[in-house]
């Protein structure tokens, strides 16, 4: 049985969760300071570091969070077009993905921006990416059923990446100049010649 | 005629500019530091501000040896390869790509990490990126000779981004998992697809 003092600290660290997604969703992950989540969740700055290890973990449990919907949103994507052709789906998928990252820029890009080159990356996140990898597997392996797992596995993350450098330049238009009304147009171009 | 003091200015910026130049290198740009750089210049932390209107003025100018240095690199891959097919000139590109990335990673990734939303994008900017394009849309309009110069310059884009992607999580392997060695096979495989 959890002690009390499990249970505050279990309630402080979804208190300082909660309001670290706030603060990333508006400024991003790098404005993060341990003394606005104090602030946020009225605790002493010292009491963060008794619930986590560093400001690091708490942008990965945002992250984690953030996989969670994101996920979602990508399956949702295909209800009711679960017997479109595996081509469209990808397209489906692919833009519920650029609605997600356009609605939550600076969370999504907190998940892939996991600078310090020293953190290790826990298991969990690994396996949240997969489960993501995991949604464009059915359609992949429907469209190259000759090809072996590992190959199958390489073209997910062809796949994966393409879209996801179309859709983070396309936000970054004022550099790039792609227009954002045409991103979902390149990747229609784009996934339907690569499948 | 320049006065001594311009000269001085002039004299200065350079100077910082090449601090910048090692310390984003080696620690990424998100790191700098106005008294650092100080330090390495060997001025007054205030004489950066007369010189320059804040640091992130200084990474652009760093972001704009970069650009010249990786147009550099993708063009050398292309001497000796002048008669090669479209497709193939582009694989070496993206490989060229690929290579400068892998060598260069933080001062590439400071090339799009233009944070601040507020941040004005100069015109010369937005011009090193298109000279980085242009190498690009020669062998793709050789490969879509059908298509309007609005619809070439969204393929142009398209297949930067997807090359841009695939490079980007793959030397993120830690997270995307994609074995770094197998990098240059998604590129040449997503560019055979595409073109």
């Amino acid at each position: 049985m959890a002690s009390k003092a499990e249970i505050r600290k279990q309630d402080l660290r979804e208190k300082l969760v909660a309001a670290a997604e706030i603060r990333i969703r508006t400024d991003g992950a790098a404005a993060l300071r341990a003394r606005d989540l104090a602030t946020d969740a009225g605790c002493a700055v010292g009491a963060i570091y008794n619930a986590f290890e560093d400001l690091n973990a708490i942008v990965m449990s945002v992250n984690g969070r953030t996989f969670q919907a994101l996920g979602q949103a990508v399956r949702q994507s295909l209800v009711g077009a679960e017997t479109a052709a595996p081509t469209d789906r990808l397209i489906l998928m692919s833009n519920a993905y650029l609605g997600f990252a356009a609605d939550n820029t600076r969370l999504w890009r907190a998940l892939f921006d996991v600078r310090a080159q020293e953190t290790e990356i826990p298991e969990w996140y690994r396996e949240a990416l997969e489960d993501l990898f995991a949604n464009i597997a059915t359609p992949v392996a429907e469209l190259f059923p000759e090809k072996a797992p590992q190959d199958l596995m390489l073209m997910v993350r062809a796949l994966f990446s393409s879209v996801h450098g179309i859709v983070l330049l396309g936000l970054e238009n004022r550099i790039s100049g792609v227009p954002t009304d045409q991103i979902e147009h390149m990747i229609s171009e784009v996934l339907s010649r690569l499948t």
